[in-house]
């Protein structure tokens, strides 16, 4: 049964129901210029991550300011973005399993499509489905460069992998996926700067051994919101694929510009609203959002505008609310926004995005109700 | 649009697409009598919780075996449970604005319901709204018996509450909701028993005031799957909420027998199924299911069957197997058991639940398919 929005069109914010996921319009459509007007004049090209908002609306929007397409983690993914009319899509993540393979190969029917490898295996199981659906798939070789996930070493056993897909009928050799994530979160720009070197050394290294190989790299693919600059200015990078930029969350904005001052190039754009459903003592209250509302690997929410205010310790259906250092008092009914951690899987866990105009007018109103398209979408 | 389900019935376990949700319904069945009998011989009335399973099908298999009714902790999660058949359900938790009381005032025109109230101002918006659908609402007066969340204090100010429930028209009040959840992760039986102790005095000094006011207590409800054993002994509890029982997750597993030895009163029957999706080195490999496919905060998922191996460093869509210590290595496309660090929020994540039978059998094949009908049912 598909779950019924919180809002209706023209409500106001007020009204809607708890817990919502919500965007502030305007705070969104100013992140997206942002970055389209970066990549613009860095030279390169977008192909931001669906695996943020997972809604073909927003990806529309992305490409209609210039993105090429959109990265997805999941053939699932990738599935609801093109019936959603998202027209390319890279898979910038390897796909293992016959059934999953088949689906790839079919949606290249209905859509560019592009994937990732790491293994000759894999390689050949998707040669095999690229065939059988009678498509052309366009393949990234995906190199470790210092994340310690997927990935074959840069170089020699790169270039070999490369040449193994050239070979392999149904597929084409597009080039490298280079993504340093565990680069993002580190909190300081010398932290970030050192990895990011490295991982631009491997990939030009790569790319230079591929050369000599007559194996061009017609993309290479990496970045995130934490990094996006510095593989901007590499000059090896060409294909951008940050995701968070759209919503910003809490963990991000911890992390520090060169000046040391908190990472703020983009706007907190997400929010859940919750609502106080049990104030029992002055210092402490509860709202109605928990573990099922955001997810916590990434620390705790933080509450928008009850100065002091810390929320801890979710329960299921519950959060806390601290409110030792804070001098005002909620009061049972009161509503209020808290901007998750990690916007990814908190997005996840809703079904639809409520659009406010105006969060930061005296009149704050619903304008957009978009559904969460690709929310579950694991397979 | 609907997620279609990973499996089809009577496929073999080895044919199930990943990541999914799966239930050894040897073992969960196994849990469902074993709790069953216990509360039989502890002539106390189980009432389990549906926050853990969302799942109607699961809820009706619980009555069959005695239960009374079960536990939400939403109106929309007690919503779906009506529309699947039960017959008799208690919000266990405050409920908050005119939208979420109207509806669950209209819910009780198709079931029994019944629902918590810590707070005079809920009372008054309560009764209006039962009495607007023309229902009346049995409400349970719920009490902080030490977990710091929710509730009034024991004693007076409950018996303030209470009479004013009683007072108003619409409702009636039918008795006291007393959980401790803080305790039900205490590792030792010690600090548990120590914990519930409290908890049965101060529930039992309420009812005894209670009574002397003349307002007596139909329902005393609480326990957990920690506890669950204590309360029911206590001579004062008459009505169990325990959910997790169904499943078992790897936090329970981690609380103390009375001999020290781990909690195994009852079996893992939950379980997310993963693919290995990349094997880069030796000694690590990279699983298809990460933070869309568990949540974290109570640690992480423990692996089945693939001894010395540990799931670490989870991202959106991967998870870290270190190998370090396991003689085994796992090939591309292999799959793994993975039992979830917390089953709640964990089944919040998936559209469906895929039912093993045999599982511990040579042939483990899908025997059921059950939609997890109340997930993100936040409001």
């Amino acid at each position: 049964m598909p779950k019924l929005p919180p809002a209706t069109p023209g409500m106001p914010l007020a009204d809607v129901d708890t817990p919502a996921l919500l965007i502030d319009l305007d705070a969104f459509e100013r992140n997206l210029a942002k970055m389209a007007d970066f990549v613009s004049k860095a030279g390169v090209r977008l192909r931001p991550h669906a695996k943020t908002h997972k809604s073909p609306v927003i990806g529309l929007k992305q490409m209609q300011l210039g993105a090429v397409g959109l990265c997805c983690q999941k053939v699932s993914e990738a599935e609801a973005m093109v019936e959603g009319g998202i027209p390319d899509v890279y898979v910038s993540n390897e796909v293992v399993g016959a059934r999953k393979l088949d689906r790839l190969a079919a949606l290249a029917h209905q859509a560019r499509v592009m994937v990732a490898v790491d293994n000759e295996a894999a390689v050949e199981a998707l040669g095999t489905a690229a065939r059988k659906a009678g498509v052309t798939l366009r393949v990234l070789v995906e190199i470790d460069v210092g994340a310690n996930r997927c990935g074959v070493p840069p170089g020699a056993p790169a270039v070999a992998l490369a040449t193994r897909v050239a070979r392999e009928k149904g597929l084409t050799f597009a080039g490298l996926q280079s993504y340093q994530g565990r680069a993002q979160h580190l909190r300081t720009v010398a932290e970030r700067r050192d990895a990011i070197g490295k991982a631009i050394q491997w990939t030009a290294d790569t790319v230079g051994a591929l050369g000599k190989a007559g194996l061009d790299c017609e993309v290479v693919g990496g970045a995130g919101t934490g990094t996006f600059e510095m593989e901007a200015a590499s000059g090896v990078y060409n294909e951008l694929q940050a995701g968070s930029y759209v919503f910003m969350d809490a963990d991000y904005a911890r992390n520090q510009k060169a000046d040391g001052s908190r990472f703020d190039t983009f706007e907190h754009a997400l929010f859940v609203y919750a609502t106080i459903m049990s104030a029992p003592v002055p210092e402490r209250a509860v709202v109605d959002a928990g573990l099922k509302a955001f997810t916590f690997e990434s620390g705790m929410p933080e509450v928008v505008g009850w100065a002091g205010a810390l929320y801890e310790r979710p329960s299921d259906e519950h959060g806390g609310l601290n409110l030792v250092a804070c001098n005002e008092r909620p009061r049972l009914g009161d509503k209020i926004l808290l901007v998750p951690p990690h916007c990814d899987p908190t997005v996840n866990l809703h079904d639809w995005y409520i659009g406010i105009r105006g969060m930061a007018t005296a009149s704050p109103r619903v304008e957009a109700i978009w559904p969460v398209a690709a929310r579950g979408a694991v397979f």
